[in-house]
């Protein structure tokens, strides 16, 4: 690829709404342009960089014994009634008609599409395990589409599904699965950490999610610093300290005017918030319903969805304090409450001396203990993990770090194999559901999680697996024959290599060549300059660590050569 | 890939929905399954012919200075208003709303936006030509899908953009593509023919579309056997003959009662249809005019539509005629009509001695003289050529055959940098609009294409370069250890040499094994069966051409590499 005529139109500037490092240099490196809200164009070098991640992703996805097949990206509404996801998906499913007035959902995910290829042409055990997977468009109507490609609304992904005999087949398709994940992310020069994670929208029992730490990362990360405990915080959990002890005086009412918020009370009483029975007040499936932490903790959605077993809860809005008026907003407490039910954090369980709402305005109760004053209708796992809190697993220190997830991997079961009856005839004659698992990764997404991960104030840094090129050749005073020469001959050497290489052929100044080559990020530079018209050598310039080498033309294909032996390497062994 | 593990369903019969060799072939042999009208899904075998075919395009693409980018399926609609297609592309463009009501339309083709791309990243001379592609999902909500993948409604396609300075850059890109194209069609084993075509939809002035003769094809193609002129039915011209005389006796009036087509007429008359004029009502934008075409011959739409200046005309419709009740249906005629206009085709300029209608219920003129007793506003070339006309250029015999379109290239010119205001500056600083070019390869539809070209009774005949795999091997009673183990070796031999092959692993009778080979139709294949056990030799098998050779496994491997050599050196030299 020659400068001169590439498509490459790099910017001065950052983009306006670019709020993380990936998408400015995206945009400014020339990769990528927006044409609406979440919705991207791939120029040639960006669309160079996610053919190579889909190379990575193909070549593991086929070594682990998956195949590829291409789904459309189009479903018929009919399929997804089937799994009870059509109304479930709500406006994130991007929606259409047909001319016949049939309704159609644009695949945010597929499992409703393969789950019916498979129930149609597999039905012994004999074609049993079986993984497919694909690489194409997703669509997801995000609400707030952000970050550039990292939280869009068109975006490339892979998605497979695996269909087993039984639930240990199912592991093992899983496992298989989760390593070559593993593999490839580290292919495409990523550091990761797998995690447990909630199942959302997708469904199944257990789930891992692929995070790469970056600053920039949407989701939290507990991990423990002694054992291999790693969960999204959505779900991780922890051990709790021994509960508080009261002097086993009785409750009595404290006058606390105005005073609503665990802060302002706190204050007030001169009582850290850990001594607080946060009560908080939720609308679940119309009914009231008081849950309770301790002050110092926020209540844990996810986890609440898991204990109430519905998503169909909300935090009391205005009309719910309206129509339920015995809840005094700001002074509820678990003292004399009625409720459909109370839920408790495990924390609470034991804990006295503990402040909370008196429901009585302007009061609250101290002296309070579990037990004597009040109890709960359940003590579940209900509140986040945070930084220092308890390994569950092995009592070290948890810590949180940000990342993006790049990718996910689900049991899922029975969950659409029952309802969609994806069956199969065991080897007794049996007909049994088939057990499934579902793993996605997202291409696009993976692509700015690498730039979050390898960038610097000049630009982009790109692992040699995913580069866009090789080599970039920067031949300076271009209008110099003897090193224009000396450029091209590298340049066509390289090119009957089969490498990618750039040869920066533009009439510009070193310093724009230098700027532009910073920005793009292409691992290895060979400048021609000076040293060419001195004694014949190029500087071989590694963008990452900055390292210069001054070497003549076959020295330098010889180090290139080695560098493509040793990502050749990396490949999978096919058999 | 063994086939106990492939996803490979075949089947027995035939679908009911298949009407031709194709769609039937590429269903039961497994490669792909419907999923609603006109959308499928590509199993594995399946998704790698298209894989393999999009390749040969990115080969030939980037050989010829072409760049790929990834665009986005979801149009926002305001770019489509820009170019006046968003209501002009109708009911065959997908549309939907997201959640903020924003109107969108799923990519039919990508003129607007890869316009706008250009036009905001590329301002000088300097920058052009500019040549860009991808490959990808494209969406038309087809009135009758149909054929398989021959008419689907998502499909895939590789479209392509060219901007220039002027004229000549726009015709030597287009010439750069139309090349390449060949050169596509050639290598993925098709034989083909290049032909002038109608614009329609896309718009612009010049246009070919390559055509796969076949014959299932939806097109029909006139064709020279004395000179290189080809061109599609809807567009090809011809010589007409001198036209007929008459005796110049004045015209008279015949009773021709309930006589009201041509063939009525003509067999209550004994006179051949040339004798006649047929006289078409047509509706143009809200008026009636008159199309007269020699009574053997049909109006051409698409040439009246060029004719016309407007898409908006349809022959009367039974309101129409109801409407306008002078003209009376069946006996409508050119001798004292009055409509909004009178065209003719050439071929009735100076005819004599013909018959039409009298404009008058049961009667019809005869020895009617154009000229004399009327004559049109208009004489253009508004028929369709047929087998047997002249040719236009050299006075061959033109022949028409079927054929199905497989890519089509535009010289757009001005047709959307114009509106849209894609402009440079060329060397003297003057703003110039660019000048355009478009390009498209159905994928999909080629590899249907491919198929109807390429089979027999018995199943599919792929050409190496796109089949799934180069080898099919099929050990005769796999549960003999001695051919297992030979197999085995062969297969991971060829395996180490990085070739896609099938290995029929499975426990079924030699029928089983030979049928569904037959039918998924990989080019060569080795059966390991009695001579293996006599001498050590595998029969090479040759899926096209039947024919046979036993040898042993070193020369198979061999005669296999030089296969793989002659394929490679189709490749393009990149430089």
């Amino acid at each position: 690829m020659k400068q001169s005529s590439a498509f490459i139109p790099t910017l001065k500037d950052s983009p306006a709404d670019a709020e993380v490092a990936s998408h400015r240099l995206l945009v400014r490196a020339g990769f990528m342009r927006r044409v609406a809200s979440g919705i991207y164009e791939l120029l040639p070098l960006g669309a160079r960089v996610v053919r190579n991640i889909e190379r990575i992703v193909r070549e593991e996805m086929n070594a682990a014994g998956a195949q590829e097949v291409i789904l459309p990206i189009m479903q018929p509404r009919e399929l997804w009634e089937e799994s009870g996801r059509w109304s479930k998906y709500g406006p994130e499913m991007m929606r259409l008609k047909d001319r016949a007035d049939r309704d159609f959902g644009l695949g945010p995910t597929h499992e409703e599409v393969i789950t019916d290829l498979v129930r149609s042409n597999v039905s012994s055990w004999r074609d049993l395990p079986l993984n497919l997977y694909q690489i194409g468009d997703k669509f997801r109507d995000e609400m707030r589409p952000r970050f550039g490609l990292l939280r869009g609304r068109e975006f490339i992904m892979k998605d497979g599904y695996s269909f087993d005999r039984d639930e240990e087949g199912m592991r093992r398709s899983y496992q298989a699965m989760y390593d070559a994940y593993g593999r490839i992310f580290t292919r495409s020069g990523c550091t990761w950490r797998a995690v447990e994670a909630d199942t959302g929208l997708i469904g199944g029992d257990v789930s891992h999610e692929f995070m790469v730490p970056a600053a920039v990362g949407e989701d939290d990360i507990a991990y423990c610093e002694g054992c291999d405990y790693a969960a999204n915080v959505t779900l991780a959990t922890f051990k709790r300290a021994e509960p508080l002890r009261g002097e086993g005086k009785a409750a009595e009412k404290v006058h606390t005017p105005e005073k609503r918020t665990i802060e302002e009370v706190s204050s007030f009483l001169g009582l850290g918030p850990d001594r607080f029975i946060k009560c908080l007040m939720f609308l679940v499936e119309d009914k009231p319903v008081a849950v309770l932490v301790p002050g110092d903790r926020e209540a844990n959605e996810t986890k609440l969805e898991r204990v109430l077993g519905t998503d169909e809860f909300r935090l009391f809005i205005e009309d719910d304090w309206k129509r339920f008026p015995s809840y005094l907003q700001g002074f509820v407490g678990p003292v004399g409450l009625q409720a459909a039910e109370v839920i408790a954090d495990v924390a609470l369980a034991g804990a006295g001396g503990m402040v909370c709402g008196a429901n009585e305005e302007d009061y609250h109760l101290a002296g309070v203990d579990e037990g004597r004053d009040f109890t709960a209708g359940r003590f579940e796992d209900i509140t986040s993990a945070r930084e220092g809190d308890v390994c569950p697993r092995c009592s070290g220190t948890l810590r949180i770090e940000a990342g993006i997830e790049v990718g996910q991997v689900f049991q899922l079961g029975l969950k659409y194999s029952e309802p969609m009856r994806c069956y199969y005839d065991d080897e007794d004659g049996v007909s049994r559901p088939m057990v499934m698992g579902t793993y996605g990764i997202g291409v696009t997404r993976l692509m700015s999680a690498i730039i979050e991960q390898h960038h610097d104030e000049r630009g982009m840094l790109w692992p040699l697996a995913v580069a866009p090129a090789l080599l970039h050749i920067l031949p300076l005073n271009y209008e110099r024959e003897e090193r224009r020469s000396a450029a091209r001959e590298l340049y066509e050497r390289c090119q009957e290599r089969g490498w990618e290489v750039l040869l920066d052929d533009r009439e510009e100044s070193a310093g724009v060549k230098f700027a532009d080559a910073d920005l793009i990020g292409i691992p290895y530079r060979a400048v021609v300059g000076k040293g060419y018209d001195e004694d014949g050598t190029i500087e071989l310039q590694v963008r990452t660590t900055g390292e210069k080498n001054k070497m003549d033309m076959d020295s330098l294909m010889g180090l290139l050569q080695q560098a493509v032996d040793t990502l050749a390497d990396e490949r999978p062994h096919v058999s």
